[in-house]
């Protein structure tokens, strides 16, 4: 089998994570990068080119498909001059600023004849991948919430993300990401309703605080929750990274952390309290709540997904070569960017959007 | 000063609490109780009157002041009928199962000339109160989130509660107390829109889930979550009590436990990490999230309200005397009744509801 020769337009930080992913992958060919600011390159490994412009890389015969790493606002014109170029096409997310981009791009794709996907590794993150197998294993019951939430301690927000002409600000950054695993993880579930608050806590021009509420038709709330300042010191649960809570009628599982920990939790029996003890707190009277009697909560660990991101390009090998289908189809990057204009619109209105009926 | 000869009707868990309360509080003489199942009067403490009748207490001249402790669906009719009798009124939480009937309820408390408040004593839990005071402080710089939690273990409901036709559910129970802290938390301010999610996760007649969006006219989301069935094995965070978080730009306050623990959390500087060491996760590459640097992340401590459930009588007490306005009037528990209709007509839509323009 043909090694499929990629090159890299961008050479920031996703295109040094490209750089060692790819540059010694089974199947692919890393031929070179080039930056829009020659300087990026200085670094680019031996053995590499360099181009000294996007347009000598994307003409480039030795070139079989472009990996678009640029910033976020250059994706337009750059899937649009590589697939004229006759060059296949990885762009990285978001694929493009809007809907409208979206379909100009995907219809030259089309006419020109390339193959256009989306690097949306995070399908392969092991926290949401073990999410997705503990909702598929109906070990829950009947679910009703899914909240997948991300925070952060500075503000955080790096390099051209702060600024909004490049197509900065979280919701881009990794709201596409959230949305996109919540969407892949309830295949043929509609979108009912958004609600979304969107804010600007630290940052000046981009939104770098969200919560997304998602009425899916599959009786699930699906919430998603990312704050760049929503601040805790407690480190034992690694707060500072990714979290997931699934909640259904017969437990409860929540991950913590990008190297997911968790449980399953359960209770030994249900609504026999009716005629319980009262747990008398400092601020009054309650029956309800309050901490429960020994032996009440059972706990079942957790299976924790293998799956890496290089499971991302074993696809697109394997996809290219017409083995399988590309994972990331553009109906799919579509719908995401769609989603975030609801998103948008709930946080500045404060309504929530109908989306799909 | 004259003692205020109260009288309870209703001898279940809450006329219990008030029997512990008023038994011996400065300013009130506890004179008796009614319950329409007899057997609940066996243990009413010695030298306590027990009435063969809702009627008799009502009517009986040695009583100023009916406090009422029945079930959820019995407000109505007996403010109405204490008020006949001339008798001064206090109702517990809902003061009504709708707007129409608390309108009903109050007009005929004016025609009668009694005074007509609502046992909202939870407007004096310490957690409340010190976030309360924590936000008021200004010390979080502009707040946008005010998160109020509650969490039990065993799809939690006793008694009635469990009975759709007996006010029950967890919004008539707990999310009264939920909106009114909110509402009283900010006063003047607006709720502009209304989502919730509203769920019977273990129960079959009421609901035992909801969260609740309140965006408000200062710019702050007001989330309320309550779910009996939402575990977790975190003993360390008080999980199965009370919760409070309030995010701002200049810090994030978090409350846990009836008996509140919490701290203020800052970071030492803000959006510094824009050219920052990359952290690498199991999951992949990412700046924007992983663990803090050593000496990010400072506390502070948070002082902690000292105030108990006998304010409320406190309250009641001075102003039965004309020496302060009750502290629950019924606008105020009309509003949260209004609030609670637009809360079960969103968790039925999956809509928005416009609240107060």
């Amino acid at each position: 089998m043909e090694e499929i020769r990629i090159a890299v337009i961008g050479h920031g930080f996703m295109g040094h994570e490209h750089e060692k992913m790819l540059s010694d992958f089974p199947g692919i060919r890393l031929v070179g990068f080039a930056d829009r600011d020659p300087s990026q390159l200085d670094d680019v490994r031996p053995g590499l080119k360099r181009y000294e412009s996007d347009e000598a890389l994307i003409h480039d015969p030795d070139v079989d498909t472009v990996l678009i790493a640029a910033n976020n606002n250059q994706h337009h014109d750059l899937v649009i001059a590589a697939a004229k170029a006759g060059k296949n096409i990885i762009c990285e997310k978001p694929v493009a600023m809007s809907v409208a981009q979206l379909d100009e791009m995907e219809r030259v794709a089309k006419e020109c004849g390339v193959t256009f996907t989306v690097h949306h590794q995070r399908r392969f993150d092991p926290d949401f991948q073990t999410a997705k197998n503990i909702y598929d294993s109906g070990t829950l019951g009947d679910v009703y919430l899914v909240k997948s939430s991300v925070y952060g301690f500075n503000g955080n927000m790096h390099d051209w993300h702060v600024y909004k002409s490049e197509g900065g600000g979280m919701l881009y950054d990794w709201g596409v990401h959230l949305i996109d695993q919540i969407l892949w993880m309830f295949p043929g579930v509609k979108v009912q309703t958004v609600y979304a608050d969107v804010r600007n806590v630290i940052n000046k021009e981009v939104d770098d605080y969200f919560k997304i509420l998602l009425r899916l038709s599959n009786h699930v709330t699906a919430e998603i929750e990312l704050g760049t300042y929503l601040l805790t010191d407690k480190a034992q649960d690694k707060w500072f990274e990714r979290h997931w809570l699934l909640s259904g009628n017969r437990g409860t599982a929540y991950l913590d952390g990008f190297e997911p920990e968790g449980k399953i939790v359960r209770t030994t029996h249900l609504l026999t309290n009716v005629q319980g003890e009262r747990t008398m707190t400092a601020a009054g009277p309650t029956r309800s709540f309050g901490p429960p009697p020994a032996g009440t909560l059972v706990t079942e660990p957790i299976e924790i997904a293998t799956t890496t991101h290089a499971d991302y390009f074993k696809n697109y090998c394997k996809a290219a070569h017409g083995e399988e289908p590309f994972l990331v189809k553009i109906p799919e990057t579509r719908r995401v960017l769609k989603l975030m204009d609801a998103v948008r619109e709930s946080g500045r209105t404060g309504r929530t959007v109908d989306f799909e009926s």
